[in-house]
């Protein structure tokens, strides 16, 4: 049996990944492909415990290295608990959000530093890498339009600002000069014409 | 003013740690030395909760990874909110496990290895190290005697039995054999022999 995908979703709030993300779960679900759809942080019983001290907008005195700590853990948990089996029993997994988010957001954004990010998500991995990574571009105004449409941030790394956003955004470029896996898809356009590339790039994977 | 010492105790569940531990609490305070205890994982609102996480037996299912990753972020935090703004504030810190408790049971015990979890440890901390480290040393089969009249195993670490405890004593004086800071105190004598050579440890720090 062939090992299933493991495809990702990026990019900063705002950025339309979500609709993206489930555009594809559909077309899967059409073409009678067998996967999972798991989400960062979170996807496991330890890991939404995880999720909610992360998102938990009262936990302002977080500091940046248990914040990326703690990612890290959620995802060392959900890799071993579900996304491998999955995998390796010939499902396609779909998530939203993985380690480049932790790149952008904390590597850059935090300014934690790209080579310690990097070695904690492989750790956290056990080396595992995504096959694909369909990474949602908009520019960081047009994501703050688009959330100001959706009112309040609705947790912790959302009320960040934008300021922040855009510090994310630079992270995001500059992991995808790095790794190839990484596609780069014009989020400035209508959802449906952004999904066929990106049903071009899933098409051209199989 | 001079920067407060910083104090761990460390010991398998059943050493008599947490003994020595409140017996120099209450030295400091007839001395009336300015101090904090903090406990591990946990001291502080996001710490308390990734404790939760970490002893909760229902969590069987956590990877070693993420343990060690868990108790790695509830670490960074208490460094930044607690341990270092009371240290340069003057005040003694008393800490009931710190970051030897990693290398014994998750560095050897849960086989994820010396190197990287001393690196977590130094990234965790920023490089705080303790001033000295109090490891009360009793064999794993006197220290089961102990927890026997205790009663059952009240959380998920110490529900991992004898054979995982026997491990743990050995990661222990590995730690011990690499650092000087840590004072190995023999545990098979009465409470208080035991706090003889912790007080005359802690007076030649003075």
């Amino acid at each position: 049996m062939d090992r299933g995908l493991f495809i990702t979703f990026e990019g900063i709030d705002g950025s339309g990944k979500s609709t993206q993300f489930n555009l594809l779960k559909e077309y899967l679900e059409q073409k009678g492909v067998d996967y999972i759809v798991v989400r960062e942080p979170g996807g496991t019983t330890i890991g939404e415990k995880i999720r909610e001290i992360l998102l938990n907008k009262k936990n302002d005195k977080m500091v940046s290295r248990a914040e990326l700590l703690l990612f890290e853990a959620a995802r060392a948990q959900i890799v071993e608990e579900k996304i491998k089996p999955s995998l390796e029993a010939g499902t396609t997994v779909l998530c939203d959000r993985f380690f480049d988010s932790t790149i952008a957001y904390q590597g850059y954004a935090r300014d934690l530093g790209l080579d310690r990010v990097m070695d904690l998500n492989m750790y956290a991995t056990d080396g595992l890498e995504p096959d694909v990574t369909f990474l949602i571009n908009v520019t960081p105004e047009e994501a703050l339009r688009r959330r100001g449409v959706r009112g309040e941030a609705d947790d912790r790394m959302e009320a960040l600002g934008m300021g922040f956003q855009a510090k994310v955004a630079n992270g995001y470029h500059e992991a995808a000069k790095r790794y190839s896996r990484i596609k780069v898809i014009d989020g400035h356009r209508t959802p449906d014409e952004i999904f066929e590339d990106i049903k071009s790039s899933y098409e051209a994977l199989l």
